[in-house]
Protein backbone atom coordinates (compact mmCIF):
# COMPACT_ATOMS: atom_id res chain seq x y z
CA UNK A 1 0.00 0.00 0.00
CA UNK A 2 1.34 3.36 -0.95
CA UNK A 3 -0.20 6.98 -0.31
CA UNK A 4 -0.58 9.17 -3.03
CA UNK A 5 -0.27 13.42 -2.67
CA UNK A 6 -0.96 15.52 -5.30
CA UNK A 7 2.33 18.41 -5.09
CA UNK A 8 2.71 22.17 -6.35
CA UNK A 9 6.17 21.68 -7.21
CA UNK A 10 7.97 18.42 -7.57
CA UNK A 11 11.59 19.80 -6.60
CA UNK A 12 10.77 20.98 -3.55
CA UNK A 13 9.06 18.66 -2.23
CA UNK A 14 11.04 15.88 -3.22
CA UNK A 15 13.64 18.09 -1.55
CA UNK A 16 11.65 18.42 1.62
CA UNK A 17 11.11 14.06 1.68
CA UNK A 18 14.22 13.21 1.47
CA UNK A 19 16.70 15.94 2.97
CA UNK A 20 14.08 16.80 5.66
CA UNK A 21 12.14 13.94 6.16
CA UNK A 22 14.90 11.56 5.33
CA UNK A 23 13.14 9.11 2.93
CA UNK A 24 15.19 8.10 -0.64
CA UNK A 25 14.11 9.08 -3.59
CA UNK A 26 13.17 5.15 -5.79
CA UNK A 27 12.25 7.03 -9.20
CA UNK A 28 11.19 9.92 -10.79
CA UNK A 29 9.33 9.91 -14.52
CA UNK A 30 6.94 11.30 -16.37
CA UNK A 31 2.87 10.17 -16.64
CA UNK A 32 1.54 8.73 -19.63
CA UNK A 33 -1.48 9.10 -18.78
CA UNK A 34 -1.61 12.62 -16.60
CA UNK A 35 1.15 14.41 -18.73
CA UNK A 36 2.98 15.39 -15.46
CA UNK A 37 4.92 13.74 -13.41
CA UNK A 38 4.93 11.11 -10.87
CA UNK A 39 8.16 10.25 -7.90
CA UNK A 40 8.35 7.73 -5.66
CA UNK A 41 9.96 8.30 -2.26
CA UNK A 42 11.08 5.22 0.29
CA UNK A 43 11.77 5.08 4.03
CA UNK A 44 10.95 4.94 7.51
CA UNK A 45 9.90 2.12 9.18
CA UNK A 46 8.22 -1.05 7.23
CA UNK A 47 9.41 0.87 4.01
CA UNK A 48 6.50 3.02 3.52
CA UNK A 49 6.34 4.52 0.35
CA UNK A 50 4.82 8.03 -0.50
CA UNK A 51 4.07 8.82 -4.50
CA UNK A 52 4.52 12.62 -5.51
CA UNK A 53 1.92 13.81 -8.49
CA UNK A 54 2.45 16.47 -10.26
CA UNK A 55 0.03 17.51 -12.82
CA UNK A 56 0.85 20.46 -15.65
CA UNK A 57 -2.12 23.12 -15.83
CA UNK A 58 -3.19 21.31 -19.67
CA UNK A 59 -3.73 18.04 -17.80
CA UNK A 60 -7.55 17.34 -18.06
CA UNK A 61 -6.29 16.09 -14.42
CA UNK A 62 -4.90 19.28 -13.35
CA UNK A 63 -7.33 21.32 -10.64
CA UNK A 64 -5.87 24.21 -8.67
CA UNK A 65 -4.10 23.15 -5.57
CA UNK A 66 -7.39 23.36 -2.80
CA UNK A 67 -7.14 22.67 0.60
CA UNK A 68 -9.82 19.72 1.91
CA UNK A 69 -10.19 17.35 4.80
CA UNK A 70 -10.00 14.27 3.23
CA UNK A 71 -6.25 14.20 4.28
CA UNK A 72 -5.28 14.65 7.51
CA UNK A 73 -2.14 14.12 8.07
CA UNK A 74 1.07 12.02 7.35
CA UNK A 75 2.71 10.46 10.39
CA UNK A 76 5.92 9.81 11.55
CA UNK A 77 7.92 7.67 13.89
CA UNK A 78 10.89 9.19 15.76
CA UNK A 79 11.02 8.14 18.99
CA UNK A 80 14.29 9.31 20.27
CA UNK A 81 15.15 11.34 17.83
CA UNK A 82 12.35 13.63 18.06
CA UNK A 83 13.92 16.71 19.41
CA UNK A 84 17.22 16.73 17.11
CA UNK A 85 14.22 16.24 14.61
CA UNK A 86 12.46 19.32 15.45
CA UNK A 87 15.20 21.22 15.75
CA UNK A 88 16.74 20.32 12.28
CA UNK A 89 13.80 20.80 10.53
CA UNK A 90 13.38 24.09 11.86
CA UNK A 91 16.73 24.94 10.46
CA UNK A 92 16.21 23.87 6.97
CA UNK A 93 12.92 26.10 7.38
CA UNK A 94 10.17 23.63 8.88
CA UNK A 95 8.89 25.18 12.20
CA UNK A 96 7.10 23.37 14.81
CA UNK A 97 3.17 24.79 13.82
CA UNK A 98 1.65 22.96 16.80
CA UNK A 99 2.70 21.09 19.67
CA UNK A 100 0.78 18.07 21.84
CA UNK A 101 2.23 17.21 24.97
CA UNK A 102 0.49 15.70 27.80
CA UNK A 103 1.57 13.92 30.77
CA UNK A 104 1.70 10.46 28.54
CA UNK A 105 2.30 11.86 25.08
CA UNK A 106 3.65 14.07 23.07
CA UNK A 107 3.73 14.96 19.30
CA UNK A 108 4.10 17.75 16.87
CA UNK A 109 3.08 19.04 13.36
CA UNK A 110 5.11 20.47 10.78
CA UNK A 111 3.69 21.38 7.07
CA UNK A 112 5.37 20.04 4.15
CA UNK A 113 5.78 22.44 1.09
CA UNK A 114 2.13 21.35 0.10
CA UNK A 115 0.75 22.65 3.23
CA UNK A 116 0.18 19.22 4.44
CA UNK A 117 0.14 18.22 8.05
CA UNK A 118 3.17 15.69 8.69
CA UNK A 119 2.88 14.70 12.38
CA UNK A 120 5.96 13.87 14.05
CA UNK A 121 5.59 11.23 17.43
CA UNK B 1 5.02 5.95 8.95
CA UNK B 2 1.09 5.79 8.54
CA UNK B 3 -1.33 7.92 6.77
CA UNK B 4 -4.01 9.86 8.36
CA UNK B 5 -7.71 10.12 6.48
CA UNK B 6 -10.38 12.07 7.97
CA UNK B 7 -13.83 10.86 7.61
CA UNK B 8 -17.33 12.07 7.75
CA UNK B 9 -18.64 8.46 9.05
CA UNK B 10 -16.88 6.28 11.28
CA UNK B 11 -18.73 3.03 11.63
CA UNK B 12 -19.04 2.89 7.52
CA UNK B 13 -15.30 3.91 7.28
CA UNK B 14 -14.09 1.02 9.31
CA UNK B 15 -16.59 -1.13 7.60
CA UNK B 16 -14.91 -0.10 4.23
CA UNK B 17 -11.58 -0.84 5.07
CA UNK B 18 -11.45 -3.83 6.87
CA UNK B 19 -14.65 -5.81 4.82
CA UNK B 20 -14.02 -4.28 1.45
CA UNK B 21 -10.32 -3.71 1.40
CA UNK B 22 -9.10 -6.46 3.51
CA UNK B 23 -7.57 -4.67 6.28
CA UNK B 24 -8.17 -5.27 9.82
CA UNK B 25 -8.78 -3.17 13.00
CA UNK B 26 -6.55 -2.47 15.23
CA UNK B 27 -8.20 -0.22 17.99
CA UNK B 28 -10.88 2.13 18.01
CA UNK B 29 -10.52 4.96 20.36
CA UNK B 30 -12.15 8.33 21.58
CA UNK B 31 -9.89 11.13 20.95
CA UNK B 32 -9.13 13.37 24.03
CA UNK B 33 -7.50 15.59 22.24
CA UNK B 34 -9.85 16.70 19.51
CA UNK B 35 -13.12 15.03 21.38
CA UNK B 36 -13.33 12.84 18.98
CA UNK B 37 -12.45 9.22 17.44
CA UNK B 38 -9.95 7.56 16.54
CA UNK B 39 -9.63 4.37 14.70
CA UNK B 40 -6.62 2.17 13.32
CA UNK B 41 -6.95 -0.12 10.62
CA UNK B 42 -3.55 -2.34 9.60
CA UNK B 43 -3.08 -4.96 6.91
CA UNK B 44 -1.88 -5.04 3.20
CA UNK B 45 1.70 -5.52 1.95
CA UNK B 46 4.43 -3.94 4.67
CA UNK B 47 2.00 -3.96 6.84
CA UNK B 48 0.44 -0.90 6.32
CA UNK B 49 -1.44 1.72 8.77
CA UNK B 50 -4.62 4.48 8.15
CA UNK B 51 -5.59 6.11 10.60
CA UNK B 52 -9.39 7.02 10.68
CA UNK B 53 -9.95 10.48 12.23
CA UNK B 54 -13.38 11.34 13.11
CA UNK B 55 -14.35 14.87 14.56
CA UNK B 56 -17.70 16.29 16.66
CA UNK B 57 -18.90 19.15 15.44
CA UNK B 58 -18.57 20.80 18.19
CA UNK B 59 -14.71 20.37 18.41
CA UNK B 60 -12.33 23.31 17.44
CA UNK B 61 -10.79 20.84 14.67
CA UNK B 62 -13.90 20.25 13.17
CA UNK B 63 -14.07 21.59 9.24
CA UNK B 64 -16.80 20.64 7.01
CA UNK B 65 -16.04 17.90 4.99
CA UNK B 66 -14.76 19.34 1.30
CA UNK B 67 -12.65 17.64 -1.49
CA UNK B 68 -9.11 18.98 -1.80
CA UNK B 69 -6.12 18.35 -4.09
CA UNK B 70 -3.86 17.33 -1.35
CA UNK B 71 -4.29 13.33 -0.81
CA UNK B 72 -4.67 12.01 -4.70
CA UNK B 73 -5.15 8.47 -3.69
CA UNK B 74 -4.37 5.66 -1.81
CA UNK B 75 -2.87 2.74 -3.30
CA UNK B 76 -3.05 -0.98 -2.80
CA UNK B 77 -1.92 -3.95 -4.60
CA UNK B 78 -4.52 -6.60 -5.85
CA UNK B 79 -2.20 -8.40 -8.35
CA UNK B 80 -3.44 -12.05 -9.44
CA UNK B 81 -6.78 -11.04 -7.33
CA UNK B 82 -8.05 -7.75 -9.42
CA UNK B 83 -10.26 -8.64 -10.94
CA UNK B 84 -12.03 -10.91 -8.54
CA UNK B 85 -11.49 -7.85 -6.19
CA UNK B 86 -13.08 -5.73 -8.74
CA UNK B 87 -16.01 -7.61 -9.25
CA UNK B 88 -16.61 -7.98 -4.92
CA UNK B 89 -16.55 -4.35 -4.16
CA UNK B 90 -19.34 -4.16 -6.75
CA UNK B 91 -21.01 -6.48 -5.33
CA UNK B 92 -20.42 -4.22 -2.14
CA UNK B 93 -21.84 -1.41 -3.42
CA UNK B 94 -18.14 0.42 -4.73
CA UNK B 95 -18.35 0.46 -7.99
CA UNK B 96 -15.02 1.18 -10.44
CA UNK B 97 -15.67 4.79 -11.51
CA UNK B 98 -12.44 4.97 -13.36
CA UNK B 99 -10.05 1.99 -15.14
CA UNK B 100 -6.78 2.44 -16.99
CA UNK B 101 -5.72 0.43 -19.26
CA UNK B 102 -2.75 0.11 -21.85
CA UNK B 103 -0.41 -2.88 -23.34
CA UNK B 104 1.94 -2.47 -20.16
CA UNK B 105 -0.04 -1.69 -17.25
CA UNK B 106 -3.98 -1.78 -15.86
CA UNK B 107 -5.06 -0.25 -13.03
CA UNK B 108 -8.56 1.23 -11.69
CA UNK B 109 -9.94 3.91 -8.56
CA UNK B 110 -13.04 2.87 -6.21
CA UNK B 111 -14.32 5.25 -3.73
CA UNK B 112 -13.98 4.90 -0.09
CA UNK B 113 -17.47 6.52 1.84
CA UNK B 114 -15.32 9.68 2.30
CA UNK B 115 -14.90 10.22 -1.33
CA UNK B 116 -11.29 9.36 -1.39
CA UNK B 117 -10.35 7.47 -4.49
CA UNK B 118 -8.67 4.30 -4.49
CA UNK B 119 -6.26 2.48 -6.53
CA UNK B 120 -6.34 -1.02 -7.25
CA UNK B 121 -3.30 -2.13 -9.12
Amino acid sequence: MYTGIRVKDMDESIKFYTEVMGMKLKERNENDVTGGEIATVVGGDRGSEIELNYYKKESKYFKPYSTGEELDHLAFWLGADYDKFLSEAKKKGYETVLEVKSSTNRYAFIQDPNGIFILIA
